[in-house]
């Protein structure tokens, strides 16, 4: 009994590592994002970038794998093989992020940029809702109640004196954003899923297999939105010291995303970004001189509050 | 224990409607301020309308009286007749109103009337607070967040694009908005003491008692405040019929607060009145071409959240 006992707070530690990882490095991507777009240098094309943060997470797998090799040695769960069977739904995700990334494309049309941050906030309610219907699993009254505060709550964070034209949205951006929600949504839930499904599995293995097919789908995306550019200025055109930062950041914190999946869940991933968002209008107030609006305020009491609720809510189950 | 239940079923019944009552009231009296303002009819003194509210309110629990004496005739429970123990705590609550409308017109030298009304919500945590230390009545952990959720939520509901102002509001602002609600939340809370101290005593002998100070306290306020201006201009000028439909609408609702301070409490007091609020809004689209902000979706959202978690927090203890 002791044993499962320090197994389960060994798991707890583990959990929270993942989750803290994943708020930091959120959080600092959205500060690189704020630098490098106040240095103005946003002239890359972002589908190679896309490109090279599959492809360095999955060397990061790689060299992950041979130390556990050399260490434990091949075994079955952390050998590089695979089956048809285990491998056949790993292009999905991917597959999954390519569409909602192409449509972000055409969202534009229907919903400016901070229109299109506040209309993101879907995705909690679908994350939300997919893990249910998905993975099967339960969430208490209390969870729900505070799942659906999380939301209003970061979209009051976010609030700015142009939000209510995000009202006047015609039913096509709101049909595209929902969509959208869907779709991140449903890829986040299904990789839960993927990676669940074989718990033993070595992750590294689990990621290996994921960013492979990320590299192949955000190959498609070079060719079809980025190819004349990238033939006629160089793949690396428009390359600086923040955008090789934002792809080492944008990789780890991919990383922790599979970490968090595996350890923990899709509802603390959720959470966790969440707090992240908050967290890196906090710290822009330093860097940048932001203000603090009282909407982001309230927001941030209410996403305190939710937090609290979700955490008191598991207890009562 | 059929009776028992049936009690409890009744005392429920009168809960309700009481609360309806309020809500429906204060919304309507918001309705009618703002109805009164947009015909440019402001012009006549507060204090004068708010001694007749009192003399009203007074007058409409005689009438309540005379009617139980014939029904019931006169016992020691519904006999105006009083000891100076039974009344001497009835003047406080009237005092301390006074107090607080007084510090209400020194408040406008450091916040504007929008800004006033975002800090007046700084009352729903006062009385939260002052009903658990002077009530002695425990929240349960998930009801003290609906009530921080309630205080967020209205606030959020408020926001309009100058709402940022009130986070430049000076010390003494903050000061004397934190000393308003306490004074506020105080009277309410002493209110349902002095109320429920004595349960089998009739409602309408308390109202009579309190009323009668609250004619006295403003006949205090009528010479401090409007002295000149009821002697130059005579008690009664600027009325109108929306001022006659106030005064008639605010005694209402004035008595209907003792009933829930009676039969409910003051928990119940600000979740209907916050209710009130909201309701308020969305009476003004359709009767004033009022629009809606994406702001007081979410707060509504947040506050619908705020009475769930209320309710289902209560059933758990």
């Amino acid at each position: 009994m002791l044993g499962g006992s320090s197994n389960v707070q060994s798991k707890w530690k583990r959990k929270s590592a993942v989750t803290l990882a994943l708020t930091v490095l959120t959080s600092s991507q959205a500060i690189l994002i704020v630098w490098s777009k106040r240095a103005g240098k946003y002239e890359y094309s972002v589908t190679t970038a896309n490109f090279l943060v599959e492809a360095l997470k999955c060397a990061l797998s790689l060299a992950a794998l041979t130390r556990t090799w050399r260490n434990e040695g091949v075994t079955e769960d952390n050998r590089l093989n695979t089956s048809l069977d285990e491998v056949s739904v790993y292009p999905i995700p991917a597959a999954l992020y390519l569409v909602k990334n192409l449509l972000q494309y055409y969202i534009f049309a229907y919903v400016d940029a901070p229109g299109y941050q506040i209309l993101k906030n879907f995705n909690i309610i679908s994350t939300g809702v997919l893990y249910r219907i998905i993975l099967k699993k339960q969430l208490s009254e209390i969870q729900w109640a505070a799942f659906i505060l999380l939301c209003a709550g970061c979209t009051t964070a976010q609030l700015n004196s142009n939000s209510d034209q995000v009202l006047q949205t015609p039913v096509e951006g709101w049909l595209m954003a929902i969509v959208m929600a869907v779709l991140s949504g449903f890829a986040g839930v299904y990789t839960e899923a993927i990676i669940k499904k074989r718990p033993s599995r070595n992750i590294n293995v689990q990621n290996f297999w994921l960013y492979v097919f990320g590299m192949a789908f955000n190959a498609i995306a070079i060719v079809v939105q980025d190819f004349d550019a990238v033939m006629n200025k160089g793949f690396f055109h428009g390359y600086s010291l923040v955008t090789v930062l934002m792809i080492l950041n944008h990789a780890l914190s991919g990383i922790a995303v599979s970490m968090v999946m595996k350890y923990a869940d899709n509802i603390v991933k959720v959470y966790s970004t969440s707090v992240a968002m908050l967290l890196t209008a906090v710290l822009s107030v330093f860097l940048f001189g932001f203000h603090l609006s009282l909407a982001f305020f309230l927001g941030s009491t209410v996403v305190s509050v939710a937090i609290y609720l979700h955490s008191i809510g598991k207890l009562q189950r």
